[in-house]
């Protein structure tokens, strides 16, 4: 008889953003129980978030190294599956390292690591371990930008030439770190958020759903990052000019100083025949332009989108679907795929859609490269890793 | 020690589009757990729904009265506590009625039941019983209406003149049910639908959106039903005037003949100082319109909105919620409040914002008076109960 | 050698909104010169708008009755080619009546006349004349709209089934007239607009722009019509139910009542095969809608839309044009053809594509018949002229 | 008595694209008057647009030089007012030198000149002769683009800090001056066009928008243009990272191989309390984002708009107007501009809102350093003049 995967969380405890949205996203569609936390570095803190989760008192932990000692003595059947970290940055590396290696299969929220050290060392980990590994990139889990991604990878746009992402926010407009706020707090702090704040926190988003749509890779970069705010650690805004494999050039812009912006992520992409446009905020929709025909409306949950978007997607056209399902997806489809490892059975390319260890590389590298270009007078600088 | 509250399904076997649609609404927020289903009127498939949802064997029943009877009689710590109850309406009074009178609070899909005797019937048992009872009717759960019924009830658009709702679908724009489309054939079906086609299955949402926004209540109605499709047996189409009991006019377009149209259910009201429009494919938003000042755009998630929309929204501004959050959300405020009501305790107002039995006889009524008013030569009709 | 075509002017004085809006639609494609004006009942005013609008003095009448005389007396090369009338409605039908019986073209401001019985005088006064008429019923002039004209003629929607109208404004939610507003006074005094407000000022609109576009004609109608503002004298607002001739059913909404809302005249159309749907706040672009195909959008300009549209716009897509332009649309063909007829020329069929006596006809009908059916019981009644 | 100004046209015969919308732009507000023209460099195509144009056969002339010298000799209250150049780059420098210093003012089309070197040379011209000289960047005609500007300007959006222009199109995808496509064969030939092809074109515009609207001044840029389409002698797209003289950062991004895009030029503004959006394709609307409350959307045509709105608009509110209308305000303004000059009377601040002879050096200086930039491995280079 199936069971369901059986998730332990490290992080996430009462009134944390991002640890609230996984256990939606890990929940909703039926495949995921929670069963086990080390909700904060806080033990009692922890206890009563687990508590509020309905877990059983003795899978209450009050730290992920005894959880994963703990878990890992449990019976085979009653064990957690796979650990969910989201926690801040710099605890992403040694309870990501340390599940692996106990055996744990791993969700880990982004940016992968506190530096691009890190990131090469967790891979080693990866590639020794053999466990299944999954980088809360969420966007690439939106089904229309996975019908991009099979659009250009089919050449209906033609090789491409342009490509622009924004990812405009508003809500670091003033001195919020210095009001207590726990969210702004340790995003702007070198030593919880690594090198870069806004780049990091909402520009490696932005340059992985460019690399994943446009199935190319940033070659050179060219940097500009600002501080905005008076008394601020880090980057709160940067544009990036951006040169691809191909011969395609490129803007990514991500701001978190943008006043009265939400969190609207935009992406253009031209080729020789046409072009596309998705945004967040309009999700399940997908523009196609074309050089001398109508403008298409593509929609999630129509009959005419690719069997990808079908998987991806939960209700007919017209009952929106949103961020969280977009995230969900990728829980769904890394559990089908741990499960179906589990059961020897063949995992299905679709189910391997959902970013890994190689995103989170590039993604450490574009915060690395990134940071040293904004601080170079040379013009261009290689993308290196 | 708390613990998830237990749900039990009728209806909603595999291949099930609402059925699906109930258990994501129902497990995302980590409140309850689905424990027994008796998913099919035929059992195998019940069996093998069940096992599909990692359900325990023994909990997996072949009809609805064996489930009520065989969980009345398991501990009460173990048995459900409430049924979501999915089938086609013909199959609704009657599990729903059983479910009450063994003990069991009830959610129960739209519309309420097969005719409006039976909504009375089943009002007399909610009463006898005193169950907590809830009607889907979705769009009541999406956190920027609840925002619209507070403004208008708190009087910014001054008194209500105007509403109009159009709810417009193509999917049944040719004669899908001679092609076994399950979803078509049983909601053509007068035997499982009821005397209204598009008015039962759409037209009744459109109905109980504009009296939970407006806060008031239709009192004459002049119906036109149409049957576009050759070979259908009921209404696939219909507009209707309304008159509200406040001196408002309004009209009520639902249709599913409108070729391309999705699912866009829309709203717009206006009173003596402004007005307000929203509509479900940017659920997010609230547009606030003014005599004389710039129009304003609401947005879910934002530190402006009122407390409600708060308590019924996840994520902050920008990352878009939809249908499955605002279906979350009835279930959501259904569990506080049989959790509540299980330990004694307070129920807030906010939680027991979810519709009710008044909106299913209200619902029956409407279905009743809009095919009596289309057939009558008589320009107005009375909205009668 | 050819000459621009000489345009006098009844009606639209220093301060009038539609006159001026005529005087740009005709100026702006070099074809039409304003020669001389009866600009106002008041002699001295009518004095003072002619020199503002640089007129030669002695072009400038005290009533419409001189200029019509006077100009017939000048020489051919001299006198003005055809009066644009953009009075009152009660100042419609004698102007245009002695214009064409003196040998002068016509064009006429909407609605046609103060009543069905003049509408049909005047009807017999063109047949009669032989004169060219054009009513200025704008929204026709839309390239997209003709676009959506003719794509419906084709049968790509294949047959008609549902219509929808609305054109919703806001600006007489208070009692204007009492205000001295010239625009509301004129408009809700039933000696000048007629026996409707709302629906011989903007439901005549509505009207005409469904039977333009479908192509199709109005045979039965139940309409409902309110006054909402104390004191005012005629409808601010109405719903009618609309049958067609083929079968369809539609509803128009028209109303002066929806606080905040600007001119946003919206059409949609749905038939067996597709959709399609046009707003005026984004005229440039018409959505086809389609069963089982993405959405497409055509847009004005571009080099895949037909002949007519090109032919009624003046620049490449994505330089928006507007209100005015589709205004001059009426303006430029209507002097095409004059010109042609007067050059013994062939008279091509895209030019003689601007409203006229029928359109009159059937507008005032709509009137009478909309009033009628709205003091009646009967719920529905012939579409009668 | 007062007359219309009498305008000459240099260029814009036959089928040229900017000539016939500078016509439409002149006309429409029935203050001005084509009298003469030199349409073409060919003397027979210039006769024919003349007649076609209703011109006096001696008003049209062979060559510009005629007409300069020709219409300084005709009486004063018949001959031409001011000229209009709508010819090619490289055409632009001589005619205007010519008219100013013969005595006429002067309406160019941009951008101003050849090259820097010639712009420099012609503002000594304009200041030598004192004769008044607009530059026609059309989106500055604006009325919603004026409304920005004036809440900048009022600091409604507190310092500025972030700037983001698109320009995008993709008419020029393919190698279309292969195929003897006028407008794409002068555009991308640098005899006629100068050094830059697509910044030169379209970036220019998009540069004078930023710094109109803004108040800023661009000091640094850091550019890199790119020629994609094959055989192409200028760069058809480019992105340019900005530095402004208050600190603010921005992005411009202009592209003529956007394959499907049409025109949309959009403009984002950001300051320390909100932020404002702007687009052409829905040109009526500013959106203006705050902090903590709801965002605004303003509209051309309203009430509650500034007076330099009203000055600019047409119609009320919900009547579009669009491109046209902008290109006339320019021509309004200028045309309010010499009226009042000539008769000696007070030029209003709001007359005077229209680009000018500094507009064009600066545009200039933005053409040749961001050629430079390009090419430059510095990564920031100053915006020098």
């Amino acid at each position: 008889m199936q069971t369901k995967l059986r998730m332990g969380m490290i992080g996430g405890g009462i009134g944390a953003f991002i640890g609230a949205v996984h256990r939606l996203a890990a929940l909703m569609d039926g495949q995921i129980e929670l069963v086990c936390g080390a909700f904060s570095s806080n033990a009692q803190k922890s206890k009563q978030s687990g508590e509020e989760l309905f877990l059983l008192p003795n899978r209450i932990y009050a730290t992920y190294e005894e959880m994963i000692e703990k878990e890992k003595a449990l019976p085979e059947n009653v064990r957690m599956n796979f650990v969910s970290i989201v926690t801040p940055n710099h605890v992403h590396f040694h309870p990501a390292k340390m599940a692996m290696e106990n055996g744990f299969d791993v969700v880990l929220d982004k940016p992968m690591t506190l530096n691009l050290n890190e990131a090469k060392e967790l891979k080693s980990v990866v590639e020794k371990t053999g466990r299944t590994f999954c980088l809360t990139h969420t966007y690439t889990g939106y089904p229309m930008i996975k019908e991009a991604k099979q659009l250009i990878a089919k050449g209906v746009l033609g090789k491409i030439r342009k490509i622009y992402i924004e990812y405009p926010q508003g809500w670091l407009s003033t001195f919020l770190e210095g009001e207590n706020n726990k969210q702004a707090t340790w995003r702007t702090d070198p030593k919880r958020s690594g090198i870069a704040g806004c780049m990091g926190d909402i520009g490696t988003h932005a340059f992985n759903l460019v690399e994943y749509v446009s199935g190319l890779q940033v070659v050179k970069i060219c940097a500009n990052l600002n501080t905005y705010v008076e008394g601020r650690l880090l980057d709160d805004d940067g544009d990036v000019l951006l040169k691809f494999n191909n011969g395609a050039s490129g803007v990514l812009s991500a701001t978190q100083i943008a006043a009265g912006e939400e969190n609207n992520i935009k992406l253009k992409i031209y080729g020789e025949k046409g072009g596309l446009e998705w945004q967040q905020c309009d999700n399940n929709t997908l523009q196609l332009k074309w050089l001398d025909k109508p403008k298409e409306i593509l929609r999630a949950g129509t009959g005419y989108v690719s069997n990808i978007v079908a998987h991806n997607t939960r209700v007919p056209a017209g009952h929106p679907e949103g961020y969280l399902e977009a995230f969900a997806n990728l829980y769904k489809n890394f559990a089908l795929t741990i499960r179906a490892k589990a059961n020897n059975e063949i995992v299905k390319n679709e189910w391997l859609d959902f970013p890994g260890i190689e995103d989170g590389i590039r993604g450490m590298a574009f915060i690395e490269n990134v940071v040293a270009s904004s601080k170079s007078n040379e013009k261009w600088i290689e993308f290196r890793i």
